[in-house]
């Protein structure tokens, strides 16, 4: 066997087995009801139509469908997206501002691809999506973390390490941000921030990765302009994708950006796997041609809402005193936090033992901290599971506040 | 507009747009006939087959193919892999030694990701495939180039290039091979050479990618074995795609390697696109387990063979003496070389003009040579194309001979 220590790339032999890997391999039991996922409801995927659409589409558009594309996308899909942004954002792009890509973690791979040398710092939000940062890691990325709250990134803080990485002559690559009912937190970045975030990143000549995966997925509430069209400098790169819309099996996202930045992405995408799918590209480009994709997102959402609902008000009849949690508008994930000096990491395995899982909050942390923290999943569970679930999990949850010697509150006894 | 020159990443910034991408766009008029593509021939693709099972699995296992999958790949066509390597191979692996990508070329840049740092060493071949290249440049990768001949890469060579690096105390990663029908020679390493590259390596203690996309697609003759299997030490990574079996549209290829190397793989893979699509996947396995892919790869055979023999007479017949060209068993490609001193860059807008292309042979050499040489493909043009085609180009050469000064041979002007 070759010397692999030897051999390995050296960003790469540092880079660990994630937490989340081992630890998720604990809750492969049935009996467990999971909230750790990030798996959209398989119950919503438009299968029929898919079906009707790939069959036609085999028959009758082969020679395209089977074939190599062009690196940059299909025009179909592309003409798809334009209109869908148009009618949806007030956003006039051309297609040479648009790349599609192998879902959005490719699109997070590209960008670390495109910009990261080993060493560079970037800004990425506390907490943060794990895979953002997985892919920046995987070029040797230097994590900044900047706080947030429950309305997203602290603008005060991010122009805080904005302004000190300029003092110290530091070439800073980027700011990461998910402003849309963010992973891990459920958080949605005010209007009036993202204002401040894109005045910011202007004065200070520095990127801005929207990513911004569950954008569609809104079930309530007014939604902010996404930054894209906050910004007037070509400095705003924009993730999407249709993971979370029409299915994860496609791998299927896009970036926008200015088509300086699309050009360059481009180059770097035939290196990495020459095109995305002309199959799966013409499956979406279909199911929006054929004017199925509004009403299947507003059914979703629909299903989606029950499942929240479910999970928030689980949370309140549960959860003892001193357990707070977000309440997102959209998306896939709530965040809850323990009391400070309790350990999310330490609890996951008695939860396990109550067949009960979460993501350990820590793991999103870049900054090490966030130990009290969870996210919990409320897209896959069926509402049942989640009430039950989070009647486990506030069981570990009390046991742990009475260990810790703390006298259980009588309320949340008898709750 | 965020300045890219201080933002890109160093090795992004150095990456220039390709010369076959420029020339490219020269080819795209109707009436060219054009031998630079490498298409496999539409016409061959399953779709009835594929429409079948699409609709099939969609409607029967939706919630498999469309979610989220392992990230090393479907169990269903890891199976269906496993099965297809012992049958045709003779091999024995399991499913820790195998990583299903997003096609061949995703592989090729995991291959570099895993490996590369910096300046790293790297051995490639005489001419190599341009995809690895572009993979392993975008790493820094240090391209040292071995020569090969018309049974592939020259034993002797290698060596005289390991021992230099080893006595330079250099740290090599690995060494870069295309076996079968390779890309552009068409050519394939002969059985005894295999056998002394694979114990050089171990000699060496350096890795072996064996990068085998058209190992499948062979019209004729007697295959030699896979690297892989004449390998011991864990030392041999070898890559297959099904884009010249089934379709390039499904994206979908794998790596099989020691499970350490995989396990490795795996993780990077993560952070590049979690996962290769589900349907993608369940469609390739669907299509084996029910029996098509034999005799569907033997009619492929047959089409490919057909328009191979009609590019090879074609050749015979329109081209002037001192004109030679490799006669590839099986794959995509053939190698045409011109008289030294004859210059292919510079022919090609020649043959733009009298509506014919190729890629120029220059683009496969790292080393700045192959200017006398090009690449013609033969998947994609029908034989009458071909037949055409060559005559074109053979006229473009002769003019260019008698241009040079030399006194045009009558056999040649008469043929």
């Amino acid at each position: 066997m070759i010397d692999l220590v030897k051999n390995l790339a050296a960003v790469n032999r540092r880079t660990k087995t994630s937490v989340i890997r081992e630890l998720l391999k604990l809750t492969n039991k049935p009996e467990i009801i999971s909230f750790a996922g990030g798996l959209p409801a398989p119950e919503s995927f438009p299968a029929e139509l898919f079906a009707d659409i790939a069959s036609d589409i085999l028959k009758k558009n082969s020679m395209t469908v089977l074939q190599y594309g062009p690196t940059d996308g299909l025009p179909e899909l592309k003409d798809q997206i334009i209109r869908l942004l148009r009618e949806d954002e007030g956003l006039i792009i051309k297609p040479e501002n648009i790349l599609i890509t192998t879902a959005s973690q490719q699109a997070l791979d590209l960008v670390g691809k495109t910009f990261i040398d080993a060493m560079d710092p970037i800004l990425v939000e506390l907490p943060s999506y794990i895979g953002g940062l997985q892919a920046f890691n995987a070029y040797g990325a230097k994590m900044i973390g900047v706080k947030d709250d429950d309305h997203g990134i602290l603008v005060d803080d991010l122009e805080q390490k904005l302004a000190r990485l300029r003092d110290e002559e530091e070439h800073y690559k980027f700011v990461y941000i998910v402003p849309d009912f963010q992973n891990p937190s459920g958080v949605t970045l005010s209007e009036e921030r993202r204002r401040k975030v894109v005045k910011l990143a202007e004065m200070y000549n520095v990127l801005v990765i929207e990513d911004s995966p569950y954008r569609a997925v809104r079930f309530e509430g007014k939604a902010p302009h996404i930054m894209y069209k906050l910004g007037r400098s070509g400095n705003i790169i924009s993730l999407f994708t249709f993971s979370k819309t029409l299915a994860p099996g496609l791998r299927l996202g896009f970036v926008v950006a200015h088509e300086a930045i699309i050009r360059r992405m481009s180059i770097l995408k035939q290196s990495m796997d020459l095109c995305t799918s002309s199959l799966n590209q013409m499956i979406a480009a279909e199911f929006l041609s054929r004017g199925h994709y509004k009403g299947h997102v507003a059914s979703l959402c629909k299903t989606y809402k029950v499942k929240k609902d479910a999970m928030l008000e689980a949370l309140g009849r549960y959860m003892p005193e001193g357990v707070t949690w977000t309440k997102p508008e959209g998306g896939l994930f709530l965040w809850v936090r323990l009391p400070e000096g309790m350990n999310a990491d330490e609890l996951f395995y008695e939860a396990v033992k109550e067949n009960v899982a979460y993501v350990i909050g820590s793991a999103f942390h870049c900054d090490g901290g966030g130990h009290n923290t969870m996210r919990l999943n409320f897209s896959y569970p069926s509402p049942e599971q989640i009430d039950e679930g989070i009647q486990r999990l506030a069981k570990v949850i009390k046991a742990n506040l009475v260990k810790k010697g703390e006298k259980p509150k009588a309320a949340a006894l008898t709750r």
